[in-house]
């Protein structure tokens, strides 16, 4: 049966951590490859995950004022060109449009990479006084950077995401709005996600092209290794200049205004897999799971069993709890491997003998424990149980974190450290350049942050050992 | 003042229908022109419809067991070239990317002008067994289509829209979704945009490239031309065939399944833009527009207006109607033209007059009339004056429809009607293409739809003479 493969056993992550990913994001039905190398196709599983992911992050976005448009998929390639530092990081990763219809274009146009250069272009039409700020844009868009390698939700050729792209009258109010923003995606990585995060800003070698400062919320990986999970920019006026956007202040002169962008993507649910995944498969965070709890009739031919969940259906979902029936005809052995795979949160079993004696079965994804619960009781306990299994996946994540983060007070120590167990290596940092590439020369790491919560750790430089005042975590990233 | 402009004048539908709708697009804050010709910004007042508009829609799929998904926004040309009809309608009009990075791809590929061959290929992947099917995916995305000419909202190089792409083990399952959609479509336009449809069958001539057949949602605008709201198409096995996509049947025999696709866009917008607006702008129906009631103080320096307005605010949105205070320096002249201008279907004011009375004054967008009602009755009256307008501006469009609905008997009486009143003309027809054709030449009007409901209005074709027995609709359209 073709529907047997799916719970065919997956590759261990002790064995081969790359290819137990691999097997878990096909065989829990998240995505699906295309004919073109690096374009992927997400499932209906994975696509239900990220429209969890949007509702959330979009009812967040709006509460914080933000209001979403769409802008044109193409980027006229003298528009690209209109900043400096941008184009250079993104022209040489772009797809381009030649031709439209039976016509060769006057102008190639790049598929957009980031949107940045068309927003400007739009903020040069509708900004003109103070009155007109902030404007508080975002964009749910797929984007397309033409990479050579690639990997389900870590590295797509195009990739879903949202991009935020605001203006503001003053810097300060910009600033603001670059640290809010990064707020928000280090409370919804953490509070639904169940991800720990450390929120901190990026080297100017690591920052985003064209930006005035980076912000990044890193976490770490079953496997030690770092995911940037989102980030926040602030432009400063450097965009605003090369656009020539300005506006007359409340004291009738011309400015120009200060920008931010904030970005997160699909390759979030890279990181749910890598931080919660087993050798089970998937288990996924109770509040993105488009299943939190499936009902499953045992012995269901028997008198009263599918009415009763059934019933147990109905009042869940009366409950506001994300539910559905399996009364397929598989095996309970098929569906307890398939729904453990897809990493559905909680299983509710109903069977004669819990009927007899008034209850059902509950067994939790992530410990595999199994408890009986009063049928009165069910509403209640399912929600209890899926907020213990939230925080027991955070708290998991969180030592995984702490236990694999190490002070390092030499290069010879982080070169040990990573070789060993790998992590994150905090240490101090000079701020030059030719340390962050000797490090990554030496011990094969790259600057993930230098944290906001700064814990000085020493006095001297990792790499060279002169006078340091500023704390920096290194590590292997995604 | 930048913000004065948005109130000037708008030009007389009566003077230049095509030039109002452009002012409306542009004044109500709609759309914006990017630097790419046909490529239009959804700005935020226009794409919170379409958030509206998918919410309901989505909804609506997700009931009848539809699931997302996201597939490539680029179709490799071996690819799009798989079925014949398909790719000669397609292909003339297509975006086409040839680099990548820096290096010519070896074979070019189409930004999808939709995605039927790509859901195929996926298909082929996913499709075994009986036990697979059926498969009821939906897509939200935007499409390419390098057309020659352009109008905000009615014809974008690129739109957003979805395309359902749904597979079935028989022709009768995938005959009764094609149906079912197209009612969906149609109770959609109706209770929720206040636009009364025809619903009818595509002839052979204007049915989609590759489809066995098409239905059409047609509805009619204020100038009397059609607009072709939304359609939904069976397939056949046809695509399933050139994609060599079989399952095995209880049989246990091969089978090709029996497919459909099903699609709206933005220009949706357009069409509620053309049907209930005026010459004082936009008038949006209640149920989609993204402010319901807007919230205005009067000489709000005085005391308790503003937290009297306030407290309005509040209990509409515990009440669940989307409103918003404009507690702005603009003189009342400007907000009540702006709130006009932008179709906001009820303005609640209250000013000091008001408060002494506990009353507020509530005027409606559609009739301009003014109600003043008292405090403790505004939930309840805000909620009843939304199902009203609605009503209203349903009613009106209805009349609108069977005011310039004329059946005819002969093309002279077409012509006629067409060159002095225009709307839709209601004849009997062979189903010879050559009439369809002559029809186009003749009198300008191309089929809109054998409505579903076939009310015989005469017994020989309008164009040949000969006996016919179905009944067409003919109209210009947009």
């Amino acid at each position: 049966m073709a529907k047997e493969k799916k719970v065919e056993q997956i590759t261990d992550m002790e064995v081969d951590f790359a290819q137990w990913y691999t097997d878990v994001c096909k065989k829990a039905e998240l995505i699906d490859y295309s004919s073109i190398k690096g374009m992927f196709i997400y499932r209906p599983y994975g696509y239900a995950i990220w429209e969890n992911i949007q509702k959330e992050l979009d009812r967040r976005f709006k509460e914080t004022g933000h209001e979403n448009v769409y802008l044109p998929v193409l980027i006229p390639e003298s528009l690209l060109q209109k900043e400096k530092d941008h184009v250079e990081g993104f022209a040489p990763e772009c797809a381009w449009v030649t031709v439209g219809g039976a016509d060769k274009l006057e102008e190639r146009c790049a598929i957009r990479p980031t949107s940045e250069t068309l927003f400007c272009e739009h903020y040069k039409n509708v900004i003109q006084s103070h009155r007109d700020l902030p404007k508080l844009y975002n964009q749910w868009c797929s984007v397309l950077r033409w990479e050579k390698t690639s990997r389900p939700f870590l590295r797509h050729r195009e990739f879903l995401w949202q991009e935020g792209h605001t203006m503001h009258a003053t810097a300060g109010e910009a600033r603001a709005e670059t640290m809010q923003m990064l707020e928000i995606y280090a409370d919804f990585l953490e509070n639904v996600l169940a991800m720990p995060v450390v929120k901190g800003r990026k080297t100017d070698k690591e920052k985003f092209n064209g930006a005035e400062e980076t912000y990044t919320v890193e976490c770490m990986m079953h496997d030690h290794k770092a995911l940037q999970a989102g980030t926040s920019h602030y432009f400063g006026d450097g965009f605003a200049k090369a656009f020539d956007i300005t506006f007359t202040g409340r004291d009738n002169q011309l400015h120009h205004p200060h920008q931010t962008s904030w970005g997160v993507s699909t390759r979030m649910i890279g990181g749910i897999i890598m931080t919660h995944g087993d050798n089970s498969g998937l288990v996924l965070p109770p509040r993105i799971a488009p299943i939190q709890a499936m009902v499953i009739p045992v012995a269901m031919h028997k008198e009263g069993v599918l009415e009763a969940a059934g019933g147990l259906l109905e009042r869940l979902k009366a409950a506001g709890v994300r539910t559905k029936l399996d009364d397929s005809d598989q095996s309970m052995g098929w569906k307890a491997a398939e729904y453990e795979m897809k990493g559905v949160p909680l299983r509710v079993e109903i069977g004669p003998k819990d009927l007899e004696k008034g209850q059902c079965c509950i067994c939790r994804r992530d410990s595999g424990e199994k408890v009986f619960v009063p049928l009165a009781d069910l509403e209640e306990t399912v929600k209890r149980l899926l907020d213990e299994v939230h925080d027991g996946l955070y708290a998991r994540a969180r030592k995984n974190l702490e236990d694999h983060t190490r002070t390092c007070q030499t290069l010879a120590e982080v070169k040990e450290f990573m070789e060993t167990e790998g992590g994150f290596a905090r240490t101090m940092w000079c701020g030059d350049l030719a340390c962050e590439l000797k490090m990554k020369e030496e011990a094969g790491v790259t600057s993930r942050c230098m944290p906001l919560v700064q814990e000085l750790v020493g006095e001297a430089c990792v790499c060279c050992g002169r006078p340091a005042k500023q704390m920096i975590y290194w590590g292997v990233a995604y």
